[in-house]
C-alpha cells in the first residue's frame, strides 16, 4: 500500500457547481508544490486562499510565475481566470477598512469564476448616513456580501432595509470581548433581520461559494422542480 | 407622551419581502392580543412564531378561533394564507425525527408566503445509505433546508453533493457537550463543505427566510443589475 | 457575640446620592420581612427589586398593604415616593416588546428618586424608520437608556445618532447564541459607536442608578473641580 | 465604479459631540497615510489610537514629522490640539502601574478634546489604604475613570464610595484565569456598587468618549428637555 | 460477584483528620437511607451536606427522627456532635444576605467536628464602613471564610487588611455575567491580596474542611517537621 | 533530602503493556538530555514526542546522533525499535493534508511498539466519494485511527459504516470558530454514530496507546474471565 | 411526496456490529409508539434509552407490557434478550454512588447484546484503598468502562493501573464548577495515562457501543488483515 | 497635582505578614527601576516574581548586580534575604517535570521569609507507586502545595491520603483541552477529596503566600481567640 498524503476531489465541480479551492495555510511548501504539480499535470486550474506571501515566495519559480497572486486577500489563481460576465451580480459591503482583507477573499473568489462584484467599503453604521447614502444603490444587487466585525451591527441593518439574499462574514480583527471575531458572529445570528445568513469568522471565500450556490440556482434551467406536498 | 410598548414594521414587505413575523415565547398575553387586535384593525395578515400551546389556548376567543395553529412547530397563522404555487421549490431535510419541531417551523413559514416544500426527514449520516438513497431526490431542488442537531455531519456531507443553495439549521437536541446546539452551530461553520450557511440554533423561522429572499432574487424580473468593476 | 444577617447600609445616600435597594430575589420572605421592619422603624423608605409576585402575595399584611408594588417590573416602593420633577430628563428606549420588564425597572427606579422619564419602545434597527421617525425626539433628552437584546444593535446605531448619555442594558431574552443576554453584551461593549457605556445583562435598576450619578453631576453646584496636571 | 475602501464620517462632531477616531492597529500603513492625506486635504485634525511606535516610525516623512506622538498610550495627535479647559472635570485612576497605558489612553483622548485630567495612579485595593487616602481628592472630580485588571475591585469599592460617575475600564494584564480582562470585565459588571459602568477591555478611548458625553450633557445649554409622562 | 452500590471511606478520618460528608443531592432516598444504617450498624456518626427539605422529610422515620436537620444550610447530623471547644477559632464572613446558606453550611460543619465559629454578615465593599468598623474584631481570628458572590471584592479587600488564612468561596446568587458564580470565583483567583485561596462555587463545606486541615496543623504536637534542603 | 527532578515510571510497561514517553514541548534541553542520559545508563529505550526539530537540535551530539528522528510527527526514537509484524492492525484514516502531522504521531508511536499501520489520507467527506472508494479497505483493519479537524465529520461517517474499533483524533488546524479544535472534539462526542471514542486534540500518540490496549486485549491468552453476575 | 418522519436504519447490525437504538429524551409518545410499531411489524427488536419514567408509562399498553423496563438506566427492551454469554468480559467501574444511572445504562446496553458486566461501584480515588483494594479483580477484565464525574480522577488513576481498554464516561453530576461535566470530560482528556478513552458526558449507551466494537474485534476470526506498509 | 504611577504599599507586612512583590511581566524596565530606586533608598527589601531574563539582563548595572536572579523561577531578590529556619514547614510536590518553574516560583517565595521547603517532584498518578513510595514523607509537613497540570489529579489523591494543609496550584503546560491550566483548575475545585484550596493558574507565588498565612497563624503567640457564639 502506497501512502497518499493527498486525494484531490476531481469532480467537485460536477457535484456542486464549483472546483476545490486549496486552503494553504495549514500545508507545507511540499503539499502546495505537490498539489499545483498534480493541478498543472492535469491541466486544471486552481484557487488557492490564505496564501501568505512568505509561503508565496518560496513557492518553486516554476509556478511562482505562473501565479496570479494578491496580497492583501492571499488568494492565489494558477491557470486561466474565467472572462467577468458583463453585470456585476454580487455587492461585496464592507463596515470599515479593517474588513478589507476578507471582503477581497471574496472578491478574488468570485472573480476567479467569472463573476463580477460591487465593492462598497466603510459604510458601518456608527456613521448611519453613510449607509443610507448607498442603500438603493446596494438593493439593486440580487446578493449581497456583509463583512463586518466588532458588534457587526451592518448585516442587521441592511438585512432590514433589502430584499436580497444577505451572506454575513463576520471578521476577527478587534480586541477585548470581540474574541477573535465570536461576538461579531454571535451578533449576526441573533439579528433581528430575518434571513440573514452566516458563514465561518474571515471566511471570505466561503461567502463566494454560497454566492455561487445562488447564482447557480439563478442559472439553472434545467432544474426540475417536483411539486412539494406534505 | 404616550408610552407605546409596541411600534409595528408596517412596511417591511415592502423593504424586505416579506412580513414581520410575531415572536410569541417572550411576549404575555396581553401583547400578543393586541398586535392581533392591530392587525386585525388593518387588515393585516399575521405568523406567529413560538407560541406556545398553553399560550394559544390563553388567547381571547375571537382570535383563537381565526388562528391556524400547528402545535409540533409552535407556529400560528392570522388571516388568509397565500395559495400554495404549483412546485415545491425547497426540500427541508432532517438528520433525525428530534429535528422536526424545528423543520415544521421552516416548513409553515413557507407554506404562509405560498412557497411550496417537500420534507425528507430522518436521514442523518450515521446510516449514510438513507441519504445516498434520496440525493438525487434532494439535488433537484434549488434550496435546501438541512436540519440537524449533535454533530450536524448532514448539512456538510450534503453541501458536498449538491450544488442548490443549502441553508444550514443547528438544533439544540441532545445532552453533554451538545451543548444546546452550539456543537452543532459550531460543526456546520466549519465544515468542510463550501458555501454551506447557517443561521441561528432552532430558527427554522430564519432559514424559512433566508429561502424567500433567495426566490426574491429568483423571480425578480425588475432587478436592474449594475455593471461590476474593482 | 450575636449573629447579624442584616448590616443595613445607612448613609449609602451622603456617599453615592442615592439610597440602598433591596434585591429581594435571593432573599426569603423572612429576611425581606426584617428588612421592611427595620426601615419601617427607622422611617426609611425602601425601593425593592427583583421582587417576584409570589415573594410579594407572601409579605406579611401589614408590609405588602404599605407596598406600591408593579408587576411587569417586578419592583416595590415602601415608603413616600418622590414628587417627580416637571421636565423628563431620561428617555428610556427599547428595541422590542421583550425588553419591556426590563425598562420598566429603570424607569420605576428613577421615578423612585423623582426622576421624570419618557418611554420609546420597540424602535430595534430591523425596521430602521421606527428609530429615524424618532430620532429627533431622543436627542432633545441628555441621558438615553437604551434596552435591547438579540444583537443589540440599537445602541450602536443610536450611539452613532445622538451626543447624549448612552447607558444600554443588554436583556437576556432569545435562544440558540443568545446565551442568555451574553451576545447582546459583548455587541454593545464592541460596538464602534464610541462612548457608550453597558451595565449587567437585563439591569435595569443599575442604568437607572448610572442615571442617577449622571444627574448628580448635572445637580451639583457644590461640587469644587481641581485643575487638572499630569 | 470606483473601490473606495474608506468613508471618512465626516459629520460626527455635529451628530455625538466628537470627532472620529482612527483605530490604527488593524490598518496598514497605507490605509493609515491616505486617511492623514484625506484628513490634511480637508484640513481637519485627527486622533489616531493603537498606533504602535513601528507604525508610527513607518509613516510617510511628512505625516510622522506634523504628529504629536505618545509611545505608552499609542496615540497620536494630528493637527491643532485644543487649549485645556481651565480645570480638570476627570480623575483617571488605576489599581496599577501594569494599567497605565489603558489609563493614558483616555487621558491623551480627553486632552486632544482639551478637556483636563488627574491622574491618580496604583492605587488598588489590596492595600486600602492608597484608595482611602485620596478618597476626598477623587470625590470632587464629577467624573471618575477607574481603570483596573484582575478582579478590578477597584471600580466596586470606589462606586460604594462616591457620587460622581464612574466609568471603569476593565484591562487585560495579567495571567491564568484573568482570561484577557475577561475576568475584570464580568467582576465590574456584577459590581454590588449600582450605577458603575462599563467599556470593553482596555478601551481607554472609549472610557473617555463617555466622559465626553458626560461633559456634553453637562455644558449643553441649548437642550431642551420635553416633559415626561408614562 | 455481588454489586455494591456503595463503599464507605471507613478510615478517612485517621487520614485526613475528619470523616466522610455525605452530599445528599444527587443520592435517591434509597441510597441515603442505606447509608444511614450502614452508619447505625456501624456506630459511626455522619454529616449530611445538600439534603434538600424534601429529601430529609422523605427519610424513614426511625432515621429522620434521630437527625438534628437545619433548613437554611441544608445540613444535618446523624449521631453525636462534639462538645464546642471553648475559643471560636474561625469567623465566617460573608458579603451580602444572600449567602447565608453557603456561610451556614461551614459553620454546621466546623460545629460537627466541635469548632466554635463568629459568624459576621453582610459586610460588602459597596457599603465598606461595614467591613472597616468590623476589621480588628475580624483580624482576631486564624481563620476567615469569606463567602462572596456577585463581583466578590470582599475577600480581596480582606486579604489586604488581615494576616489570618483566608479561605474564600464564590457564591452562585445573581443574574447575568454573575454566571453561576463563575464571575466571583475567577475575580478571587485574580486578586490581588496574595494567599487568598479558594473552594468551588457554593462549598461552605469544602471551605470548612480546608479550616479543619489548618486546625489539624495547629493542633498536631506529634508532627515532626523533616529539615527541609534544596 | 535532594531535590530530583525527574522521576522515571520505570515499570509502566508491566503495568500498563507499554513504556513511559517524553513529552517534550514543555521540557528545557537540560531535563530531556537527563532523561537520555538516564535511559542511556539504565539500557532503557525511549519514545519522544513533540521534539520540535529546534530542541532536536540542540540536543547534546552523543544524543542526538542516536535518535531516529522525524520531523513532520516530531517524534524521535532512542535505543532499539522492534521489528514490524507481519500484518497492519491498524488503518489510521485522515480527512485532510492539515492532519498528517498528528496522524504520523500516531503512525510512529505503533511502529516504536512493531505495530504495522497503513495510511489512507485525505478521505474527508466534503468529497465523499474519496472514503466511499476506500471503506471496504479500511473495514478490513480491526482498529482505525480517524483524524479530522474543522467539524471532523470523517468520524462520524465511518464510525456508521463500519464495526471496527474507529478512535478519533480531533485536530487544531482551522481558523474562527474551529476553536482551537474544540469544535472538532465536540463534533466527534456528540456523533451520531455509536461507539466511537476520541483522545485530546491533536494527541496522535493516545490514540496510539488506545490502540496498543486493544491488541493489549486481543493478544493477551492468559487474561482470566471471570464470570458476570450483578 | 409523502412526508416520512421516521426511516430506520435497517442494516446497521451488519455494517457495525450492533442494531440502532432510539434515544427517547427528545422524541414525543406518539415518535416512539410509531417506532415500536414498525419494529413489531418487522419482528425487529429494539433497546431505548433515555426513557423516562413518565414517557414509559405513557406508551400504548400493548407496547408498555411487552417492554423490559429498567428505571434507574432509564433503558428498555423490546422483543427477545440474547442470553448472557458465560463469562463476564467488560468490567463496569464507578467512582460514586451518583454516577450508578450512567453506569447502569452501559451494563444494560451490554446485556441486550449478551455481553456480560462485573459492577464495581464507589471506587473513587479521595479513599484509594477502595480502588487499590479491588485492582486486581479489575485488572482481569478485558475492557473497563470507568464512570466518574467531578474532577474524574478515577480514569486517570485507572489507566495508570491496568493493560485493559479502558473506556471513561464523564457524568453531569455536582454543582459549581462541575460545569454539567465538562470539567469530568476535560479532565479525563488531558489525563497523564496515556490511551484512555472518552466518550459524552453520561453516555453509558455509547461507552458500551465502544466495548461491543472491541468485542468485535476480539471475536471476529474471518477479518483478514492487510499486511501494512507506509 | 503630579503624576505618581508608582504607590507602594509601605505597611503591607504589618497588615498580612509579608511585603508586598514586585509582578514584573507586565512592567517596563523604566517602571521596575524606578521601583528598585525606591527601595533602596527607603533600605527595603523585595521580591521579584516573573521576571523575564530578557527584562532581567535590561535593568541598570547598579541593580542587576546586586540582585539574587534565578532563572527558572524567574524570580529575584533584591537585598538581604532571611535567614532558613531549622526545619522545613512545606512541601512542594509536583506531578510531573513541567512544573518545576512554578513549584520553584513558590520556593523562592518561602525562602526570601526564611521558610524551608522539601521539593519532591514528578510523582504524579498515572505512575501512582511514585506517589505513595513517599507519601510518608509527604504527611509528615504541616502544609504541602501541590502543583500540577493536565487533569491534576495529584491534588486530590493527595488530598485523600494526609491531613495536611493541601495548597494546590494548577498549571498551564499542555495542549488541547488543557486551555491554559483552565481544565487542572477546574478538576481541583471539583476534587472529592475535601478541603483542598486552589489559588490561580500558575500562581507558585500565591501558593507561597499562603502557606506563609497557615504560617502566620502558627506561630502566633499573641492572637486571642474570642469565644464563638451563633
Amino acid at each position: 500500500m502506497k501512502n497518499r498524503d493527498i486525494t484531490p476531489d476531481h469532480n467537485r465541480k460536477e457535484r456542486v457547481g464549483f472546483d476545490e479551492a486549496i486552503l494553504c495555510e495549514t500545508k507545507t511548501i511540499a503539499q502546495i508544490s505537490a498539489i499545483l504539480e498534480h493541478a498543472d499535470v492535469c491541466g486544471n486550474r486552481l484557487l488557492l486562499t490564505r496564501l501568505e506571501d512568505i509561503q508565496y515566495k518560496a513557492l518553486p519559480k516554476q509556478y511562482r510565475e505562473r501565479i496570479d497572486y494578491e496580497k492583501i486577500s492571499c488568494t492565489a489563481y494558477f491557470g486561466k481566470v474565467l472572462e467577468p460576465k458583463e453585470k456585476a451580480h454580487v455587492a461585496v459591503v464592507t463596515a470599515g477598512t479593517s474588513d478589507v482583507s476578507v471582503s477581497r477573499e471574496a472578491v478574488r473568489t468570485l472573480r476567479y469564476y467569472g463573476v463580477g462584484c460591487a465593492e462598497i467599503y466603510d459604510v458601518g453604521v456608527a456613521g448611519l448616513w453613510r449607509l443610507l447614502d448607498r442603500v438603493e444603490e446596494i438593493r439593486a444587487f440580487p446578493i449581497v456580501i456583509a463583512v463586518a466585525g466588532m458588534d457587526a451591527a451592518l448585516p442587521s441593518v441592511l438585512g432590514g432595509l433589502i430584499a436580497s439574499v444577505v451572506i454575513a462574514v463576520p471578521t476577527s480583527s478587534g480586541y477585548g470581548v470581540v474574541a477573535g471575531g465570536d461576538t461579531a458572529l454571535r451578533a449576526i445570528l441573533t439579528s433581528c433581520a430575518p434571513g440573514v445568513v452566516v458563514v465561518n469568522i474571515d471566511n471570505g471565500y466561503g461567502a463566494a461559494c454560497a454566492a455561487l450556490r445562488v447564482l447557480n440556482v439563478r442559472n439553472a434551467e434545467e432544474i426540475t422542480f417536483p411539486t412539494g406536498a406534505e
